[in-house]
């Protein structure tokens, strides 16, 4: 008998409760990105995405999740924070600031809005100043930063850790 | 003052001694993923790759990762899995097998390869059976797996949280 053996198509762990985590992005460039953050959400469990701006979500990557996760689109991020915040969202922001917090160290709020900038400019002043909190992830070479799905992926990841059964 | 303020370029967070995660991965059909893999190998301070295959970096996905991270291409992986255990390193594949190990759990040992399938066949089942251990993602929703490269970098991260300094 085999130590490992491979299973195909295995069903979802079941959550006890679904997420209480939503992802809001500022406007992504590249609908790559974008669809890949989609694919992510599908398989963590995350129903709801808001996008600021005109991205469009490309099936061939976003996968089944194209059909789960509900990606709501907007014009711009910072009236979405102050209506976040007024419905009991902390919101944490992922970004490379001042008085940030490491990922390694940081303990998430179950009912949390993931707060992503886009691919060059990150967040603005007037946004950074609408969170809760920054989470930071230790970068320890070449390029000085994480591709923007990527790191979205260790944030959610974290987030899936700290809260498994949701 | 602003709580929060953006550091455009920040140093990356020098290691104490250099990485000994080395990451094996099966032939990927996806040039992308191979790229993005590349990137977050940059990143994350891992100086090696071994792919099988005829993949092609892409250097605007992998952007200065492809000066840094050394990519060895073989022509299967097999024979790569006996060579790595004879050099020491414990293998951990990752895939969805029996007896894995969920990654929330898993201590890695710091001289570990981490061994990852293709896309759509995973690991065979030859490969399987040199591994010392299988990390397994829980997956909580639509499509039933992770893309690769977002499932490398969950298992990157984990080790990079548990070696901070390398």
């Amino acid at each position: 008998m085999n130590r490992f053996e491979h299973i195909r198509h295995k069903p979802p762990t079941p959550l006890h409760s679904p997420r209480e985590l939503i992802l809001a992005l500022a406007p992504m460039r590249s609908n790559v990105n974008l669809s890949r953050i989609v694919r992510l959400c599908g398989c963590a469990g995350i129903t709801k995405i808001i996008h600021c701006g005109q991205g469009k979500v490309d099936r061939d990557i976003a996968r089944d999740a194209a059909d789960f996760v509900e990606v709501d689109q907007r014009r711009s991020l910072l009236p979405v924070l102050k209506q976040l915040k007024l419905q009991g969202f902390r919101l944490a922001g992922l970004e490379q600031t001042t008085g940030s917090t490491c990922l390694y160290q940081y303990t998430y709020s179950q009912k949390t809005a993931l707060i992503v900038g886009a691919e060059r400019e990150g967040l603005s002043q007037e946004e950074l100043n609408q969170l809760d909190d920054v989470i930071e992830i230790p970068v320890y070479g070449q390029p000085f930063s994480y591709n923007v799905a990527t790191a979205t992926t260790m944030a959610v990841y974290e987030y899936c850790k700290q809260f498994p059964m949701g």
